[in-house]
Order: C-alpha cells, then sequence, then structure tokens
C-alpha cells in the first residue's frame, strides 16, 4: 500500500488534473471562429432560445453530465470536504469518458446544506444532460436524490446508492445461475443501511425476494418500531422481515442464503459463516477491507464470495454499471432513470459472462471489460423504447 | 449573413459541443485504475484534506476555470436565458483552450438573482482556479463581480467589463502612440454605461484622463444628480465630467478627442465625426452594427477608426486579453486579478504591434495572433512578482 500510496501521489502530481477540456476542432481560421463564435454563434442561440430542447442538438449538453458531491462521504475516508474530494471526483469523471465516452465535469462544492445541493443541482440542470450525485454522506444523499428526480427533467443518479445495487444483483442473478437456485427464495442479510444498503435491499425487494433482514450498528432491523430509527431506515421498514425480538448480526445470519455486506471491516467471522444454508454466498463490499476477507470466507465454507477488490475474484465494481447507465440514458434522451432500467442494466451485466465461463469464481464481468458499457447502455435504451 | 447562419447552425449539429472532456491517461490497466481511482486516489485525497493549497498540486484546480453565465445578456441577443446562453460560452470555453491552454467548463445556470448567482459562485469556488463572469446585465453584473472580489480567494473576472475595458485601452495606448499625443489630455466621450462602458471610464480614469463624459439612453450623464442613476452609472458620478446643462450625444461630440462606443448602431452621424477634434479616434464597438460604420467614420476625417468586426481593420476583439489574463493569473496563483493587472495586459497588447507596423489601420495585434495570450500572461505573472 506504501507503494500505491507513494505512486498514486507522484501520479497525480504529474498530471495535475486527471481529465482536461479539449477543443473538437483545432484550426484556428477567421472563418471557423467567425462561425465558433461571433457572429455565427447567434444563430443556435435563437434556435434553442425558440426551442429548448434544441440545446440537445447544437451544444454538448447530449452527452455531457455533472459529478456532483459536497465530499461529506468519500471512498472510505468520511466526510473530508469539497476540495479534498476533487480527485475522486475527477477519478469518476476519467471512468465515464474512458468506458462509455461520456462527458462527465466534477463540480465539488462547498455546502454541508442538502437544501443548497437541492438548488446548485436545479441551477445547473440547463448545462447537463444528467447529474451524478456522487460520496454525499447519508440519508441526506437519499432525500437529495428523491427530490432532484421529482423536480428535474434531466437523469439524476445516486451512485453510490443505485450503482452498487445493480452490480450487486448483476453478482446475485450469476451466483443464483451457478447455482441453478431461485434467487427469489433466499433468505438475504444485509449489513449497512446507509446508501448502498438501502438501494440495495429496495432492489432486492423489487425483484421479488421476500425475507431480508437488514443490519446497522444498533443490530437487526425491527421493521415494527420505524421510529427508532433515521429516515432511510424507516423508508425500509414496510420491506424488511421481522426478527424474532433483538437480534444480533450472528443470530440472523443462521440459517441465511446470502450475506451481503457494505459495511465496515471484519464484521464477519468465519464461524458466522460456518452457519449460514448450504451453497451460501456471502458479498463482502466494504472497501478497502471486507466484512470478512476472501480466503476466509471461501475456508468457511461460503460456496461464492465477492468483494469490491480487484485483488480477488469477482469484484463488485460500480464501474461495471454508471458509465453503461449514462451512455444509454444520454442516448435514449430521457428524463428518469428507473428501476426497470436499473433492473435491466444488472441483467445485461449479468449476460456478459456466458454459461462456459461462469464459475463461483466468475460471477461478474472484468471490471476492465470495455463491452459491458455498451451492453448496458443497450439494456438502458431498450427500456426506454418499451 | 445568411450563409454564415446556416454554416454555423450546420457546423454546431455537427459537432454537438464544441468542446468534450479528454483523458490525460489513455491506457486502461488495473495498475493505472488503481492509482488514478480507488485505492490509490485515497493519498491526493488525504494530504488535500490536510493542506488545503495542495489541491493546486494534485488536480485540475490550478489550471481550470468556470465560465459563469445566466443568459441574461448574451450577445446582442439579450435575455436568452441559459439553455440558449450555452453556445456562446461553449464557444468561450474553446477560445480559452485554443488561445491560452486554459481548461473552462460552461455553467449555464437558471436563475436571475444576483444573490443566487453569488452563492453559486460561492458554491463551486473548491472546483475551480478562477471564475470568468459573462453575459449576466447590467447592473447586476457590476455587483455579483464586486461582491464575489471580496467574498472569494480565487481570481474573478467579469469579461464583458474589464476584457473590454483592457483591449480598448490598449488600442487606445497605440492610437496615440501612433499620433505622438498624450492620451490623458484627451476629451473622452463614452456613449454605453452598461458593464462595458462603466469599466471602460473607470479605466481611462485609472491611467489619469481627467476629461471622460459618459452617455446613455437618457443623454449626457450630470454627475452633479447622481440620484437620478442606477448604481452603476452613480458609481461613476465621481469621475465624470460635468456638461454644462442638458446635452445630447451630438453636442458633447464637438471638439472631442477621442469616442468610444459600446451602446448600440448607428447612433453616431458623418456629421457628428466632423465636429470633433482634429485627429479624431473612433472606437465604434456595438455589435454586430457599430455606432458608425468604419468607412463612413474615416471618411467623415476620423484619423483612427476601430470596431468590433473581423471585416475591419483594427478589430478591438476581447480575445486578445481574457485568455492571456487567465493564463497568467492561474501560472501566478494570485487570489486577484487587479486594475494594476489590467492595465499592464493592456500594455502587453499594445506593445504586440511593433513601431514598424503601427499604422492608422493596424493598432491592435489580429485576434488571431497565438503570441499575444503569452505575452499578457507574462505581463500578469510580472504584475503579481512585484
Amino acid at each position: 500500500m506504501a507503494n500505491i500510496k507513494t505512486a498514486a501521489l507522484d501520479l497525480h502530481k504529474q498530471l495535475a488534473g486527471k481529465i482536461q477540456v479539449e477543443n473538437k476542432v483545432q484550426e484556428l481560421t477567421v472563418e471557423n471562429l467567425s462561425l465558433l463564435y461571433s457572429p455565427g454563434v447567434a444563430a443556435p442561440c435563437e434556435v434553442i432560445a425558440q426551442d429548448e430542447k434544441a440545446v440537445y442538438d447544437y451544444t454538448w449538453k447530449g452527452n455531457t453530465i455533472a459529478v456532483v458531491s459536497n465530499g461529506s462521504a468519500v471512498l472510505g475516508l468520511g466526510d473530508i470536504g469539497p476540495a479534498a474530494g476533487l480527485p475522486v471526483m475527477e477519478g469518476k469523471s476519467f471512468l465515464f469518458k474512458a468506458f462509455a465516452g461520456v462527458n462527465a465535469i466534477p463540480l465539488v462544492i462547498d455546502t454541508a446544506d442538502p437544501a443548497e445541493i437541492i438548488r446548485f443541482c436545479e441551477l445547473i440542470a440547463p448545462t447537463f444532460g444528467g447529474i451524478n450525485l456522487e460520496d454525499i454522506k447519508a440519508p441526506d444523499c437519499v432525500y437529495i436524490e428523491e427530490t432532484l428526480k421529482e423536480r428535474l427533467s434531466i437523469p439524476v443518479f445516486h451512485d453510490d446508492q443505485h450503482g452498487t445495487a445493480v452490480v450487486t444483483l448483476a453478482g446475485l442473478i450469476n451466483a443464483y445461475r451457478y447455482l441453478e437456485k431461485d434467487l427469489t427464495q433466499a433468505k438475504v442479510v444485509v449489513s449497512g443501511t446507509g446508501a448502498a444498503g438501502s438501494a440495495i435491499i429496495k432492489m432486492l425487494h423489487r425483484i421479488g425476494i421476500n425475507e431480508i433482514y437488514g443490519v446497522n450498528s444498533s443490530g437487526v432491523i425491527n421493521p415494527a418500531t420505524p421510529d427508532l430509527y433515521n429516515s432511510v431506515v424507516q423508508a425500509l421498514c414496510p420491506i424488511l422481515s421481522a426478527p424474532t425480538g433483538p437480534t444480533t448480526l450472528a443470530e440472523i445470519l443462521v440459517g441465511a442464503d446470502i450475506f451481503i455486506g457494505v459495511s465496515a471491516a471484519n464484521l464477519v467471522s468465519a464461524e458466522m459463516v460456518k452457519t449460514m444454508a448450504k451453497d451460501a454466498v456471502v458479498f463482502a463490499l466494504a472497501n478497502p477491507d471486507p466484512e470478512i476477507p476472501y480466503g476466509i470466507a471461501k475456508a468457511a465454507g461460503a460456496k461464492i464470495v465477492a468483494t469490491g477488490r480487484s485483488d480477488y475474484p469477482n469484484q463488485i465494481n460500480n464501474v461495471l454499471a454508471f458509465p453503461g447507465i449514462f451512455k444509454g440514458i444520454l442516448a435514449a434522451r430521457a428524463p428518469k432513470i428507473t428501476v426497470e432500467m436499473q433492473i435491466a442494466a444488472a441483467h445485461a451485466i449479468a449476460e456478459m459472462v456466458s454459461d462456459a465461463k461462469l464459475a463461483e469464481d466468475y460471477i461478474v464481468p472484468n471490471a476492465l471489460n470495455s463491452k459491458v458499457a455498451d451492453q448496458v447502455a443497450q439494456a438502458i435504451i431498450d427500456q426506454v423504447e418499451k
């Protein structure tokens, strides 16, 4: 890790920005400038003033999104503020371009007030074809995204919620395809009820799983007492299963088919995995250190193990989802990213793994697979056209 | 013009955005991604969290600015709104990159409220090394810029005010260099007291010109009655000369040495130019149609005539100023663009015209001269180091 740290600092300093602006016309002539700027530029301005939708035809809007963050929940680093969050948002923009050709502009903003983040996104909406919310702390992020989805006519997507949920679902679909079992019959335990955990729980319920338990630092969520919880957990209560009385993570894992951790390092022991059902599936996604290390979970009898790390098999990496999702939604010019689109995206990712390649240690495509984004984009477009 | 209009629409449609995002690293490997994104990206985040100034070293901030507009005063088109203003802001970004290598991100925002524009700029300040305000209507733009200059620690520049003033001053310096006369002794009439006119009047006063008359649609400004005017004109009253009673533009032009128009087409007749002093200088900068056409002003006896048009000699074009000003201020990492820097920039532009080339019809360098921006940038850097 010390080497990665030094190498990352060196590379960041050398680049001084992972992305930059590129002009699409290189030749500077009087004629070019008179078309691209004054007086010619008045023509597209007047057309858009008459018909605002034309902005998609004559500007960058149709292929450009904003990556908005206030730096309040950055990676495993926490609330480090906007300036310190900028390297991550630039990195996100880098990934959007590299995997899907989408122009993504990092905008780190200096506010902790959810109302102000919402207003900021309303203000910039004319400039962009979509907004990717990133690394904003829970529960604010859920409220912010839901409000913006109502108010804006461009798609808004909080990747920490839905990107994670999409790739997790893709992994689960293929895990159960491999096991030749019915995913909807699984008993699922989700550790972590913040941005990612709440989105995963909602997504799994939506595809028909009925037995889902949520766990956070207060123990297993009791959906009969919603008043004990914050707004995000309250919204989950109608779809969560009820434990019998106060229950620990260890207790609820007994007999579970699937564990999904989006919480913190080392919450799950080998002993706990041993109590899970036959063919147990363990997705230990806390980063950089999972809820249980890959090797220990496997040794304890888990049939399929996934983590967020690139140095073990089955990496659940959001980069499989967000570039293609935005590429598709921009191409379709749809105003919203719906749950149906997200589920279609998960299936598209899952289908990138052929029957021949599907294995315990190969349930999701490689994060560097450059074909995934196009497949995901096409799935989104097909869903819009339905 | 019909041809330019069609060609401009075609080119804008073909490009669908005059600028785009470019990744500085092209090769997608596990190693590169682990440095540019998780887990390596945490290293620069942590350094910046400890020392916010480090954001200039590890991100795009040191060479990236925002071009902010609400589309309320776009070119000659007026208040066409943010979406319709986007082609112009993209064009501005194009020019920043083409002439100075500065990354400029167009941000058109959906508000008419000056307080909200100010707050927006405060919010985005962590992302950018500077802010170029553009095409925001007067008098709001003056208040917005002044407030932001006080509040922000990154440079803020309203090009419609100061860019125009800088290039106008460069032209006047060379006009009087050609005439071998003392600019500070000139009687100057400025038609237009909005963003550009007010900035020009302040700049000319600052370099030592004492006899300046301001004219707008209410006639020649009477500095003895400031209450009659808006806040921008009120601020000019202490430095404007007083006419003798109610006076028209035609009356105040009698005996004037310099006319500067940043107002509207065809306000000045050949007869009015004939009444000006010997060696009259006429800068008719209204766009696209000047206060008096170039040929008519010359035929009426004006010694030196400048316009905003590229199809006549002596084009007063802001592109001579703003790319280099921001290139310099970013390189120097100075928190403000001062009047002294702007005057230095004007001299740098003027000096690009050699004694051998200086002529009635060659008082400013060609707008396409790619060396100007570097000269201007160096002048800014020298001024910061003083």
